[in-house]
């Protein structure tokens, strides 16, 4: 039996927590481990997932996009229940449809929307420990804010990559910054076309300090113009951190971005 | 050394997901028996804590009242932060302070205030799953809302109590009840003066029924007036219930109301 080969696409939400990040390693549980197990057992297939970006140890998505390809006959819009039946309640299929076979997840991405969350209080929280970052003194969001809206444009970021990191170019278009205080949280949204490796935590390892007067505000230009990961702020832990969404332009508007590449 | 014994209110809010439950059991780890410990660590003396209510396994709480009496001279301010630093990150005791030897958290209590909470979406959530039940299907709010004002009052929820209890009278006095919608989140908040063992997740499980249109709203009068456990629908799983806060009049209303009784 040869069938068609289908092209799908997945909206994939998870809670980090016990996992070694998104992709496959040898020896640690990872989403696309459990990705990859669930659909072989619903595919009755041996099945390889693409992620729009690989999330890091203990970060969290609420919309991470996803894409495999398989020869199954399996309905598309069967494939979240079946899938969530087999997957731990860690990990949650949202939705699937099918695409062209020139989606990719990854490439075709127009931008990424991270959200980070502080639980900014003396005291932490047992209920939302797993979820947010616990910083007892008060931060000035207003300051960070002021830093944050620095970043925003075309800039060198090789100040907020990990150091060790070697990625070629360290350029990226950041689209948005908001940090905004809702009674004890703090959030942290990032929208940017790519991200380098650790940059949204080290920017708000950076803004914290900012906002507990560790810095000025004021430093915000220099720390980005010094292009050296010791000029900013340490790397904030990952489980304030959430993939809240991957943005892609419609077909046409990919399609004219292709030719123009 | 014999100092003068002191007694300590606390305000503790806990995660139960790993616990069974408040009351410390032989071999089952339980939030009174991880304060005690590290209440014994802490004042190094064997310390017993008394709340204002036992919460089932799998409960949550923001807002549960403790009391213990110590002849330990630890400031009563540092306790919080002496106490956090030995619990697990599950429980955290968010204030202390000394109180007269006459209060009873159990017996001077007002009220209580429970919130469960309902993940009302078609697919479920990684995030929410550890503190909201999923109900797949879509819940009428508005009947769950009419059927539940029946409950407002001082009634015999007979109906309402796990069966098998024996706990004499089940007169209650009931003065709130809104089940609202915000969202894929549905929150039912009930507020009574005492809570008969499982009664508050014994209602939810009725409530969800009638929203799921399996039960007529106007039932409500029926389950109620039948004082039979048989009569009202199934227990709600503890996950999506959390005791947020247990309310005490001041001292003198108290003395007032004592003198009453």
């Amino acid at each position: 039996m040869n069938h068609a080969v289908r092209h799908i696409r997945l909206l994939v939400e998870y809670d980090g927590t016990g996992y070694s990040g998104f992709q496959r390693q040898a020896n640690a549980p990872t989403i696309q481990a459990e990705l990859e197990r669930a659909l072989e057992k619903c595919l009755k297939q041996k099945t390889v997932v693409i992620p729009a970006g690989r999330t890091d140890a203990g970060v969290h998505a609420t919309g991470q996009v996803c894409k495999f390809r398989t020869t199954s006959r399996i309905p598309v819009d069967r494939i979240p229940l079946a899938l969530n039946r087999l997957l731990p309640d860690a990990i949650v299929v949202k939705s699937a449809r099918e695409v062209s076979e020139k989606f990719n997840p990854r490439f075709d991405a127009t931008s990424r929307v991270y959200r980070y969350t502080i639980h900014n209080q003396p005291i932490s929280s047992a209920l939302r420990r797993r979820y947010a970052h616990h910083v007892p003194r008060r931060l000035d969001v207003h300051a960070m804010q002021r830093a944050a809206q620095v970043l925003v444009g075309t800039h060198d970021f090789a100040s907020f990559q990990a150091s060790g990191s070697e990625m070629g170019g360290t350029v990226r278009d950041l689209v948005r910054m908001e940090c905004a205080r809702r009674g004890a949280l703090v959030t942290i949204t990032i929208e940017a076309n790519a991200f380098l490796y650790q940059m949204v935590r080290n920017i708000v390892g950076t803004l914290i300090q900012i906002g507990l007067g560790a810095r000025a505000a004021d430093e915000m230009p220099k720390i980005l113009a010094a292009r050296n990961r010791k000029a900013a702020g340490p790397t904030a832990p990952p489980h304030g951190l959430c993939l809240m969404r991957v943005k892609y332009s419609s077909v046409l508007r990919r399609e004219r971005r292709r030719v123009r590449l």
